[in-house]
């Protein structure tokens, strides 16, 4: 999902909407009939395509900047956090608390949804951003 | 749900006001109790008849149009997602990702909620518009 | 917590904020540790008591009014929505689609909560109003 | 978390954001893979530390002040309402509903979320601030 191209352009544009998740966390385990996971679900009705970026806050250590993913127009995408990776590969990790900053050059709707398969009956939890 | 004549005198009007859900999703089996499914929930309070226009956008294929429901003056209406079919008889599908768009031509309160039934005991999530 | 006194007070003044719930359901079932039940929570931080009006609004028949609740000054207040009744007695209905449109004479912070016992394992949702 | 020093600079300064969670409550039991608790999430995105003050209000008691924490400039903290405690040592009791004021120094994004343990499968809800 990461474009090249299209991350130089934005850093030099700049973003038209920033949002924030304070409660990101990734369960340990998977023992449901899902996997657990985040998804930052955005929504681009614009007529041009969204270029977003994902920065990672933690409690103990430094951002994780690079995470870049496009929105074509006229599309959503359920970005999976689990299967993230920014410019460098790195992937979140799972078992610690952490946040998001979403950043985007086109307006976006922005929801997040946490599936928590830890135990063997899968629990939901969902907010607007 | 679908009134041919409504549908006629909104798309001449055009809407008052523009809501989204970007993470809708309709879960593929139904274990539980209860079926699993989603409800875009309205209330009109005013003193008017709300005419209700939805759009879904998909992460692979163009935009669904067509669903129009009409809300009574002083009623309230669980649109039921796993229900609903547009002017040529679609239905949306399940176990993909979607997003929606909730149009009206009268102002509207308006809330989103997801009961996943894929295991025996369910799961709830919920989120204002 | 219907204050007579004030239900009078309450209907000359006005409300100053008026606030929203499209999805209330009150599950036909108690199979778990808790009872299935809803709550309307309210946090009043002001120094004077707040008159809360609530109206329920249905799908089929015509809305229900006069239930009144009074938060003290500096309080919370967690509206039991299956314990509520109105000047003439009568609850909700458990089992069928409805919503609420609260009122308020002074200034609140609000959040609607469900908690789904109908299976042995309780399900939750809860969004700010 | 408690800073005396960082404590009195905010009681000089005043707060500049102020939100509300009206719906707190800390289930009496842990029967699940996780401990039941609540969490208040906040992300400081700022060059600044933020100083944040935290009051609680109960449905039939005055409420309780002096808790205070401290939040690092880009670091997200998720605290954990059972284990917080304030100047006096006093920490939230289970078991009963209950409400939480945050004041903070520096604008922050702000999220709260309940996990219930209560029974073996566990239960989430989340909501933005």
């Amino acid at each position: 999902m990461y474009n090249k191209a299209n991350h130089y352009i934005y850093k030099k544009g700049g973003s038209l909407m920033t949002k924030y998740i304070p409660d990101c966390y990734w369960p340990e385990q998977d023992n449901g009939a899902y996997v657990s996971h985040e998804s930052i679900c955005a929504l681009n009705t614009s007529a041009s395509p969204a270029t977003v970026r994902l920065t990672f806050y933690f409690e103990d250590r430094p951002k994780m900047e690079g995470f870049c993913v496009t929105i074509p127009a006229e599309r959503t995408l359920h970005i999976r956090l689990d299967k993230l990776k920014n410019a460098n590969g790195e992937a979140l990790l799972r078992g610690i608390p952490y946040a998001a900053m979403i950043e985007s050059d086109v307006e976006l709707a922005l929801q997040y949804t946490r599936l928590d398969a830890t135990q063997p009956e899968l629990a939901l939890m969902t907010t607007m951003l």
